[in-house]
Parts: structure tokens; sequence; C-alpha cells
């Protein structure tokens, strides 16, 4: 068998086994004899590829980078006509309520101390583009006069993000998309005073 | 042995033991086996008092609420003297830099979607106290002239709650004080626009 070439279709079914493992059930839920088993490969296609379970869940992270709020998709929904804070709520109460994003996050909360390689995969490959993106939406909204000039937009993104992390993780119940939408708005509001908003200069 | 009165130092070694085995290994690292053995009792005492491991949880997470940033201690450092807002700034400093709390606060995070009661148990017992202290020390900083008069105390609350657990949650590696300090500061500008802090009514 050495010297087969790799089928790429069991690295796909591998990968996106590994990660619903990981949302699931977090780094001591998963083994490599489970995802394999999952996938439907040979234990032993697993380990020829990936040497431990942190790097196959580092990869596994990397190859979900799209699956929840998808920054082209994103960019692309502001890209044509309507440029409104109402839009980007909208999309930041979507990811909130998504139950599998929640968990996945929540997941990655808990290894940040315990397995800080997971938690780089995700900053690197999926926090950093995301934040890419809220800065150009954030130009845009400036264009359209929906965010003040002047204002600290990457702190604006930090603390979004900070928000937005805290209602989806620190909650014992899911809340409702309109509870969400509320809450979005009303740190908005305490950011961009109306009297900042109205200054265009 | 039926009927023997309880000994309240057993109690107390047996919710310590739970509440570090939770921090260092959350819900799947905890045993009520193991938590038996660190407090020095047979696993009888344990089971008699708690019908299930994340019953004991809730109850240590309950037991270990003044461990991490006490609120009667921080309104005390308020009500003599000194009410400034770098004086808030340096006991978040001082919160995000405990790796036990951070360990905690990402344990419970994960566990939010899967043991709800424990997220409850630590947002009632944890997080409401905390609250409240923190909307007293506004108001005691608006007073003084460090909080402009007219701001939502409440979400300016809840969002510094969401960027403090952020900077302690979703990152590989552990923040440096001063980091983290001149994070928070920033935020805090963000929000506190000086035009609005110098504006008294």
């Amino acid at each position: 068998m050495r010297g087969r070439p790799r089928d790429p279709g069991n690295d796909t079914a591998i990968l996106r086994a590994a990660l619903d493992m990981f949302i699931q059930g977090g780094v001591e839920g998963t083994s490599i004899e489970q995802v394999a088993k999952r996938a439907g490969v040979a234990r032993l296609t697993v380990y020829r590829r990936w040497a431990s379970k942190e790097l196959l869940l580092a990869q596994a992270i990397e190859f979900g980078r799209d699956r929840f709020m998808n920054p082209a998709e994103v960019l692309a929904m502001f890209a044509d006509g309507e440029v409104t804070r109402a839009k980007l709520v909208e999309i930041l109460v979507r990811a909130v309520g998504d139950p599998d994003f929640r968990q996945l996050v929540g997941r990655l909360a808990s290894t940040a101390t315990s397995h800080p390689e997971l938690m780089r995969a995700y900053s690197e490959t999926y926090v950093r583009p995301r934040k890419e993106v809220a800065l150009q939406v954030f130009r845009l909204l400036q264009e359209h006069g929906e965010l003040p000039l002047g204002i600290d937009l990457e702190m604006l993104m930090e603390s979004l993000a900070g928000v937005v992390t805290y209602v989806m993780l620190m909650n014992p119940v899911r809340r409702e998309p309109e509870e969400v939408r509320a809450y979005l708005n009303r740190f908005l509001d305490l950011v961009i005073s109306p009297a900042r908003t109205s200054n265009p200069g």
C-alpha cells in the first residue's frame, strides 16, 4: 500500500468529521478512532496524515473557516446597494443564532489555556479575515453616513466581537433573535451617540 | 453510621476540591470519585449530599463566588477616597490576569450549551452581584465627573463584561497587564468620548 496517492475525498471527510466531533464534544470528546469511523476510513489513514489529535483539530478548524459568516459573502452583501447599520446587525444576529457556531466558539474558549494551538488556528484562519472584512464594512458605513468619521474603527470592531461573543457564550439559554437585535442596537447606540453621528467631520 | 450529623468541614473540602477540578478539567475532567479522594473523604460522603456531578459543580461554583473580584471588597475600594476610572481599570486588569479565573470562565463558556444549569449557577451567584456592584461604581464615577451623565450605564456594564470576557478567552496567549490596560482604556475612550465627558448635563 505504500506510495499509493492520497485520496483528497478522504481528507475532506476526515476534516469534516473532526470539526463536527470537536463542536459536539471538545478536545476531550474527540478521538482519532471515532473520527476515522465517522469519516468511513481506516484509523491508519488518519494517523498517516496527522501526527496528533491536536494537529488534526487545528486543520479541521481551518477547513471550516467559511462555514460561519463567510467573509466574501458578507462583503458581497454590502458591495451592492444597501449599506446600513441594520444589515450589519442582521448578519451578526444570524451568526449568534447558529447553535453550531455557538458551540464551536464555546469549545475554543475553553481550550485557549489548555490547547493554545487550536485557538491560534482559529484566530489566524477565522478571526483575522473576518476582522479585515468588518473594517471594510465599517468604512463603507462611514461613507454612507451610518458611522461617524473619526471613530476608532478597530476598537469598535474589537468590542463588537466581544459583545457578540459574550451574548453567545455567557448565557444559560440561547437568546431569541429579537433580543440579540435589541442588545446589539443598544450597544451601537452607546458607542455611536447621535450627536457624533450627525457630525460629518 | 446513619443519622450522624454532617461535618461542615467535609462540605467545604468537597466543594473546594470540586471547583478546583472543574477549573482544571471542566465537566468531563471531573469525577465524584476523584473529588472525594482530593477532599480526603469517602466516596459515599459525596454521593449522600449531591445526587449528581452537575449538582455538585453548580454548588461548587456558588461556593467560590467570592474567590475572584469579591464584590464587597471592590465596593469598599471605591467607598473611601479615590473614585477614578483608572482604579476601575486596575481591578479589571487584575481579574483578567488571574489564570484560575480565566480557566473557570473558559470552562463555563463551553458548558453553556451542554450543561446550562452550571452557567445558570454562575450567572445568578457570580455575575449578577458583580453587575450590581459595577452599576454602583459607575454611579460613583458619574458623581465624580469620570463618566458622562445620561450615558446608558447598564449597556456600558454589559459591553465592558463582553470586552473583558473576550480579552480573557479568545486569545491563544495570555495578554500582559499593560496590554490589557491599554485595551480597556481604548474601549472606554471609544464609549466615553471626551466631548461627552466634559458635558455635565
